[in-house]
């Protein structure tokens, strides 16, 4: 199904990826490789190791003749969910292991990478499933590049002394000083779904169509300044903007404001990778939950787009993104360009109003590859665009993100819409 | 909006249904009114006396002049989740009330009828929002109705002298025996949601146009021979049929069987409400949850409908129900027809694959009522149909019932569909 | 051990002790015999339907020939912790038991007692153990009066209607007014435990040896005068005076005061079982934890005395109870005369510091019996004296009374000591 | 009180017990010092911190003229259960805490440690506290030393890769293959508390009399072979030995064997500080709960005895330790004689059956000194002697140390008595 690549360009991408992910822990101590605060959050390490044990557990243990693992417990300690590769660690103890050490798993990644490298650099045609292997294999890398991001924003984010990650600041923000806009589409029946021969995962899958009514959309995502406009005028105390669960959520957990914002001597502050600062009013509003973003809506008297009008609206007011932008390391962290063309991504991650479920024709792969996606098709919310710490090539126009609505530590944000 | 009805029809309409909520109770003791056995329980007595109060907080105290509240703490009591009329009993503490007693109830219950009588009785064509009101008071009463079944079988299937509550058989199940065989609906735009201008509620107000592919649906539902298979052949026990929190709900909570159902000296027992049986093999299976009717689905090769296939099919298979049939209380708890004409109906609550969110026109109504449905749109999935403990004139296309996927107390389903 | 007594007797100290548990219940309406608003407090029916059972469990059972069970679930549904006699209800859904109904349960009642007149009616000196079992029955039945007593207080107490139990006022109190003297005790060693041919405890057994330093012990307890002191000056908020678990226990469950206290509009009330009263000043202050007791004490500057302590006071200070005094069913809810003679016993149990541990000499009878007393020694602190709830002939200065120091919803208050 | 120590021999002791505290974390590797896998145990770095923060925040911020504080932000950190200087991190948060790193900790040592050299090399005459402080900072910091070893035992015994900490052997185990003998102990009264001028707590201070009956105590702590016999007789699954409390304690985690026991392919094996290997019957069993060490008791037919009486035997048949035994660092993980004169001390400690309470005179000091024993004196058991990770000097007869019946991280045994 995908367009034939050649070896070499596998392995300069394997490498390029791999190296990638490393570069990310740079300005990381060791310490800060280790804990878990919360459930959801994973150990820096516990990343690092997980995303090498896929590549052995997938393609060098079952393709590569000779190949001997690297230590016989790390299917235990590195799988994360897959049932049908053994037991594994529960997954609230892993921020309990203090062994294997980060060198043992750098270790890891450096027999795992000279591994694949061999592997990669002989003819390894006669495997149908490797491209498919590699491509999901970046992918899932990629994914968990952005974990560890918001992971390690979450851990050291949660410390007294609220430690800076990179004096490199996450974005530019230019964009939320301008008037709210609206895009209006038409009625109609729309295709949605992953076209094309690039890599997707399967719950993007299976083009169908879906009719949409006449609706206007916001060109951009709202400010922190709007936002506070909704905390200011009493936002998180009025039941009415809110679902019961989520009302619930704020109150028992005494939410008042964005996770990472902190009231200080009667001043809110705003922890980034780059330290505490006051909110830019211009910034997107970003770590809010759907319950939230859903009550900002409402209060607004608007409502949260639907994925398929996200995606038709995306489709329709952004340029492909040219083959070039494909991998580019600069885009995390560095101030990104955002233009009228580009509206639709970047920023954060854009809470939709539809649940997570099935595309028509979805069907789950054979085995642990179709662990990936299918069996958390319940009881979350599914996520447009892509945020500040997504890999360029995550950013497309039928890429299905979900988190629960509670969920707060991944870049998130709001966009409204509403039908006219 | 609504038709014009005569006042007096109004009248017997409102003791019709108040009086066929005592008539269900009559086979209870006293102590069978007082307990909650798990929060989504209610006791029978708090049904009583919350579906009074909702005639007096709504209408009376409202709208008749000189109406003197039954008791001042009543509102605290028989509020059920309504934040905008005041504090109340948390939900967990309903079964810790015994006081005020059942016969102080069923007090308050004549008190208000006869309040709501003499109302009734006069010209109250100035007020506006009586007809609406009183609609959504009959048809508020009728769903709690079958909340009272479904709690009083809950509290009556927990207690280890397994009580009958009636000698009259649930339903006559006849239709389980044949053949599955599938219904074909064409790819098209539909229409959904209510049309008319009888009572319906506001989640399934605005009709409004959606696509759908070319589907096939069972014509009838999953019998429990169909589900014995699924158990013996293991399917509670293997993971790839499940979604990942489906799993950890059956295996947490050591669930094998529908709920009801007890393993004694090797055979299976089904609790109903006339008492300890075995499952009778032709019967639809009830009393299981979204996960498991997920599970079953899978493993059968199929999957289950979206709400909107179930409604399409439903309005294209099944004749307009006769409007004599509006309110017949012998539709409850005796035989009925079960032809090819009437197959979406009456037997369980059928899970969709569908989360209950608003439909694209959508707007909550104002006030008290307006807490009715939208604030519950988040992690609940979509039923439809009815079951056998649901007043007729509660079946209609487009009703959308909804619960949590766990949830398993409630007459609940399996119709299986695919795409072709 | 015990002195003979005539069958006769046995007989009538039977139906009199019997009789009186129903009497305690004559103010209730069926539904407050049903709930279990918290994991201590059991259903009275469950008390009626216990007490029953044991005397059928271990009487009737084994030494009544040709004796008929009353129903074979019933040992299932109201056998309290005894492992040795088989599975039981879990504690925590004694309150969603619906049936039996009361009606039921007292058919129970009248069944086993019929059989019980007859059993004792005849010559049964050919079972060594009757005498004893029958003691043990008495005694157990007396204990669930009390339980039977604070139970129901709890219910009513927790029900916002705040119902009345009954007119007749719990105690007259009288003695709270005087100024607060000290009874001094010399310095010695002191014989503790029963001693006595009378029923007793496995618990108080064995007259052992204690030495003791002087010490001074007041003459009458802590009144809602003084407690109010310690509450106005800040006692709950300060955490010098508190046990750490105290402290936690008070700010956890935002405790403030005795339970059955509410501050409505800027006062004190005080829940009663003749009602909601403002807490009469002279009255002992009742219904705390020992945390609050023990805090209390520190914020005086003295101690809780313990459990020897009190033995060797009471012992010295108090007359022995005239042996007409076994039963006398009027002490229970009129007015006591309070006298110094008399003033060890009979207002609330008294927090000791003293754990509950086994005494020297301590070990437990063979069979269900034994588990009785024995294996609740742990984590438990001891109370002396007796409460106006407590059967006058469970008042008797070896008596050992033991709770979890958070419990609060017995009759429990404070008397100080210090050494000197 | 104390004797006078000259100035010069009060730095060496300093410096002697902080140098130890790293050496104990030398075979550690920087993520070992982080986590926090249950409530109960320490991150290794918090211990280093915290044993710092003792002598900046007690000594040096309040008697060394000019000292500034390392780190704002370090009290709030390291401060562990003191209300009385100051907010602190959640107990459960200490494992998340990444910074500051382990080396900012050692810097912060550096920085402490250069002060109190300074500080303790001057004339400090005039501070009449500090002789008393730094005596209460050189037992807090080896009470840490031990807290250390038992909490990187947990976090290393709980890793599936089962890191060996260190090749030493944790002791020699060699007294264990003897015959169980008793020694026989008078009745009478006898003196309790610590009698001495060398530092001690002030939970047992205050020599006072205690009466003890004529009883019978094992001469040495009871062994892995036998605690396997009790294992393999069913001991954990028979009700009858133990505690309510305990038995549940077993059945809901599921406890069959001491904490570190794992059934590896039908044998047992026992993780220790030097790797996972069989238990050594001859070594005394450890790591078990009071609950289990109660039941042991009970399946033997004896109990455990009581405080008082461990400390009259061991006052008795110890002789006293040598004043040149202060601080002798060989003692830990090297062997140690075990020799009939020094049977009470060093192995485990040992459960006893006194619940930890204040002794007669017991005052609790004031300000935050006063928190260090007295506010912990409820649901603890007392445990005496002393194990194989306790320095030194903190073995003595009156030495109280404390643990709720729950708890199985530290080394913990068993030794009978009865009475006779």
């Amino acid at each position: 199904m995908q367009t034939a690549t050649s070896p070499k360009k596998y392995l300069q991408e394997y490498n390029q990826i791999r190296d990638w992910t490393l570069q990310l822990c740079e300005p990381l101590q060791i310490e800060d490789y280790v804990v878990q605060p919360i459930i959801d959050v994973s150990p820096p390490k516990w990343h690092l190791g997980h995303t090498t044990w896929f590549f052995e557990q997938f393609i060098l243990k079952k393709y590569m003749e000779g190949y001997r693992e690297f230590h016989p417990d790390f299917n235990f300690v590195f799988n994360s969910y897959y049932e049908s590769v053994g037991k594994r660690v529960l997954r609230a103890d892993r921020g309990n292991l203090t062994r294997p050490s980060v060198e043992e798993v750098i270790n890891y990644r450096k027999y795992v990478d000279e591994a694949m490298n061999l592997f990669l650099s002989e003819d390894n045609s006669t495997h149908d499933h490797i491209p498919e292997l590699l491509k999901l294999g970046f992918n899932h890398e990629q994914q968990h590049q952005e974990l560890l991001m918001t992971d390690l924003k979450y851990i050291l984010g949660h410390n007294p002394l609220f430690p800076v990650y990179s004096e490199r600041i996450e974005r530019d923000g230019n964009n939320g000083s301008s008037k709210l806009n609206f895009l209006e589409i038409d009625e109609g029946i729309y295709h949605i779904g992953y076209e094309g021969e690039d890599f997707h995962f399967d719950n993007e899958r299976g083009i169908h169509k879906v009719f949409t009514h006449r609706f206007q959309i916001a060109d951009r995502l709202i400010t922190n300044k709007e936002y506070l406009e909704f905390i200011s005028s009493g936002g998180y105390k009025n039941f009415v903007y809110w679902l019961q669960e989520g009302f619930e959520f704020v109150k028992v957990n005494k939410i008042q404001a964005p996770l990472y914002w902190h009231m200080i001597e009667g001043e809110w502050y705003n922890f980034t990778l780059h330290g505490l600062k006051k909110p830019d009013p211009d910034e997107p509003v970003t770590h809010i939950s759907f319950f939230e973003a859903d009550a900002f809506a409402k209060w607004y008297g608007m409502r949260l787009p639907t994925e398929y009008e996200w995606e038709v609206a995306a489709g329709i007011y952004t340029p492909t993104i040219p083959p070039g932008a494909n991998f580019d390391d600069k885009k995390i962290f560095t101030p990104r360009p955002i233009s009228n063309n580009y509206q639709f991504f970047g920023d954060t991650w854009e809470w939709t109003n539809s649940a997570y479920l099935a595309y028509p024709f979805y069907s789950k792969a054979d085995g642990a590859v179709g662990e990936y996606n299918g069996k958390f098709m319940i009881n979350q919310m599914v996520l447009r665009g892509g945020s500040c710490v997504t890999p360029a090539n995550h950013i497309r126009h039928s890429y299905r993100n979900f988190f629960h609505p509670d969920k707060r530590w991944q870049f998130t944000g709001i966009r409204l819409a509403q039908h006219i």
